[in-house]
């Protein structure tokens, strides 16, 4: 029986389960999205298995650290934006969320790096990895930017294009049968040659390219989550990774609708400026024509600072 | 108001809240003792304030880790034993617990060293402490211990014990006093003398001693709360952090039956042995008789092996 | 001998070590600080005792990152900003440094927040503390601000200021006048009383007040020190935690010139503006003349952002 | 130029470097070891980039916790013993070493999986990988373990074995240069075909499997190391990741000959025994003929036991 197959009655069963009464704090709007699978590329998919607090917990924990003193602070919202807006971080950590994912091995080893989480990964040194790889899309199959030395740029004719997909579902499917072939082992978990050995998993593996799927629970406190979103759900993100983080911005809003709107207002929608960056914008303000010349930033910052001003 | 009071009114309102449904795991031995103060010390408490996962969320997440392979594995206990006794710790992580503790600043102190855990503090920046201090009980009053420079040894006589009380309490009495002068505030909020201005909050709690009560909210992991436990439920541990620790092993004995068995089996109840320790019992058990002389060992280790085979 | 007199004699021991060769990246204007003690408020000191790296260990694990296709950026100052600027926070990793600090206890609550770092702090459970606490110079005794809860307004009278210190230095001096009788120790070592047990040394200390030094080493990282330094070198911080980030920026600045020069443009000199205050910005270059009511800001944030921009 | 080419001239020059001088604390078995690349595996080595402190600053540390009071200690073998045995770590962590590592990505997977850690990986996105990838020795060619589901059974007969070691190279090579043609690339850096554009590096590079070499800066304090040790030079780890581990255990016994000794004598040599096994071993002792089946431990636990005991 293959993963997908033993997954998606473990899902069923838990989408069957009735609820139960809890005096945590809870959230409907969350609630209804647990355990469901919410399809990312073309194998992949994120499930909310389980969280702890909400909106009102961030409050609580802030209330406590400021006291008594504070029961004034009008309300829920704008003790929230004021929190978001001073990086006062601690109380985001007082909530707690766990996925369940599946993933390519590529965008697996980028998301890794985010070391303040907690991670149960598949093991294929146990068990077998399914055939299941990712192919882009066409339309994802840009050439390399040449302006940044990273990223993408213009989508590839349709001829290379289809021509490097052919590449590499050809050799994934191939790596795949050798995979197989190597672990003397058919899908339905019988030896191809009863003679044969086998060898060991935690070697053959070694074969397999990093498109293939792997999977994972991995638990964040929302801080951290933020911190990972504001990186990843960012256009600098390889494309890929950025499918997680914006289905994983939607589970966000759901559950800290709060929280979302402030992270929206003055993380993803700000910027940072540099000292010189405000010079900048001052004396623009004082009527005076800057330009990159005058300005003392560098080609880059100043294209950069432009563009945050509307002004490209 | 004092926090107290106010307290009181919350914790009242939360323990009157319905429960609503939730399709969380779910562990009623715990629910039952949700937002309820635990008496700790004379005027401390720990509360549960939220937790996520169960004994099963760690067999969740380690089946994710061995894969359908090990579907086989007969049980959850089984599994969970195994799991401790190889010290696989990540799955443990997949749980989640948050206290609510009012504790003395000295324990706190203890208490913050432990650094993978979140943490919201009441600050005396922003809010007044209340006069509450802590005095030991006159059987926790030891002498210093002289065979390892550290904790405590025989009880004072009971004159010395009521001196120390004595000197501990008008002391720490003084203190508030002064610290409210400094404040220039009485404790309904209301000015001592309208003339004026009162010492910022920041600097007037300096004057408060180690013993008086601070409160935070502490949210941990399964995996690093056993590490605590392991550290500060230990009779080498300072007996008022111990306190705490104590009530916390009752928690986890409630909230994750299983772990907390396998814990007590394979952690608490176990001992570490040197390689030479090894090579004293091997010796032993082929018959001879070692003395701390013939086994290379120091006086320290040997008598500490002797004790670990109860032959003290 | 006290602590101090005992320090004094190893920090000498340490000046007049004479150097050896090694093949580590060194920085010489940091090797000429190493050991020294910088004095810091009135009995606390900030000393170097080790580090590793420096500006070029930040290049070198850049260009590991970016592979032999960065070659050509132009130089490392260069690469050094754009990390800065782009928050690539893992080259400054790379480089480590070490400090021993002795500082007021309740000035160690606030820093050991920062849980990234490695601590090993002076146990009073061990040894015994020394009869020094920190009062505050009369020009540092404010009043508790009004407009924001925290933090210090107008400096007290100095009638009011001179009692204050009395009170402070006094409840000092009877704290630990007590904590020595309790331990029934004078400050040679010997016993008061012959007759008396004394209490355990971890109890007594609950007597001291939160201005007694405590002292510790700390170990962190150069992206987190950094870290550190913009949420305590801020206006915002506490002035007696603020009085230590200051001497650490000086080692910075020193240690890492070409990143401490980033870190002051893009991070200490920069600011974080939210959609909101970038749209406000946008109007006033268009020529709009926006007034807080037609900005869709609150008053606070209104203000905040016309300090930003130098139009207080 | 391939980054291997590249890496020997940076590495040439590095060893080329005169010492300087430095009054930090310098250990002459570690500084003649910096910089070389030690070979592990087929194509991959470590390198010891940098460190700070050694054994006399785990001591200096240790020192400061217990204050004055501990000055008697004999000396610092024992003092570090001591900590060892009582799992004092923090002043371990007041070490730290810089490796420079050249490891298979499937290695890298595993290795990440530690979180204390600093990182600076070689980046696909930004740069091209060389044609390097691991083949196993014919003698590490096993079968799966059937015991534990984990692990290598007995080695392939020589036909199986060749024929593996062909289909990996094979599939490894296609890969390579489906991945140069997709990026539309010669090892020259030159064009392959100047009509197309060339798919991202981002992308082109899920194409390449496994068993391709990495590279990474790996930065961490010496506790952490010692637990990475303690679990990854470990029969039960992947021979592949040992390879490594096995390596760094010279380095640290060159670096820290103290720690290192404690370490293999409490960790390495050592053993965890649980509440029923000291249980059997109080009653070995005692005289009685203790077997499995009376043992209360289950057949595992059973033969893990007299394993440790030697009694296998």
């Amino acid at each position: 029986m293959s993963t997908t197959v033993a997954q998606l009655a473990e899902i069923n069963a838990a989408l069957a389960t009735d609820p139960v009464p809890t005096r945590r704090v809870t959230v409907p709007a969350l609630e209804s999205l647990l355990y469901q699978p919410l399809p990312v590329l073309d194998h992949g998919f994120l499930r909310v298995i389980d969280y702890m607090g909400g909106d009102e917990a961030v409050v609580q924990a802030a209330r406590v650290s400021y006291g008594r003193g504070t029961r004034r602070v009008s309300e829920d919202a704008g003790l929230i934006r004021y929190l978001m807006r001073h990086r006062h971080s601690t109380p985001f950590e007082m909530c707690e969320i766990k996925f369940h994912v599946k993933l390519p091995i590529f965008v697996a080893r980028q998301w890794i790096r985010h070391r303040t989480a907690n991670v149960n990964e598949y093991s294929a040194r146990y068990s077998v990895l399914d055939r299941e790889f990712y192919l882009p899309k066409a339309e994802q199959l840009c050439a390399q930017a040449t302006d940044n030395r990273q990223g993408r740029d213009a989508t590839l004719a349709p001829a290379e294009a289809a021509w490097v997909l052919d590449l590499l579902r050809r050799d994934a499917e191939t790596a795949y049968t050798h995979y197989e072939e190597m672990l003397n082992r058919r899908e339905d978990g019988s030896d191809i040659d009863p003679q044969r050995a086998g060898l060991a998993r935690e070697l053959a593996r070694i074969n397999l390219s990093l498109n293939y799927y792997t999977q994972w629970y991995w638990k964040i406190d929302l801080h951290n989550l933020l911190h990972f979103l504001s990186l990843r759900a960012d256009p600098h993100a390889q494309y890929e990774i950025r499918a997680y983080a914006d289905v994983m911005l939607d589970v966000v809003a759901r559950w800290v609708p709060l929280v979302f709107e402030a992270f929206r207002d003055y993380r993803l929608g700000g910027a940072h400026l540099s000292a010189m960056g405000l010079t900048v914008i001052r004396r623009l303000l004082a009527g005076e024509a800057v330009t990159q010349e005058t300005s003392g930033l560098g080609g880059r910052e100043w294209r950069e600072l432009m563009a945050v001003l509307g002004r490209e």
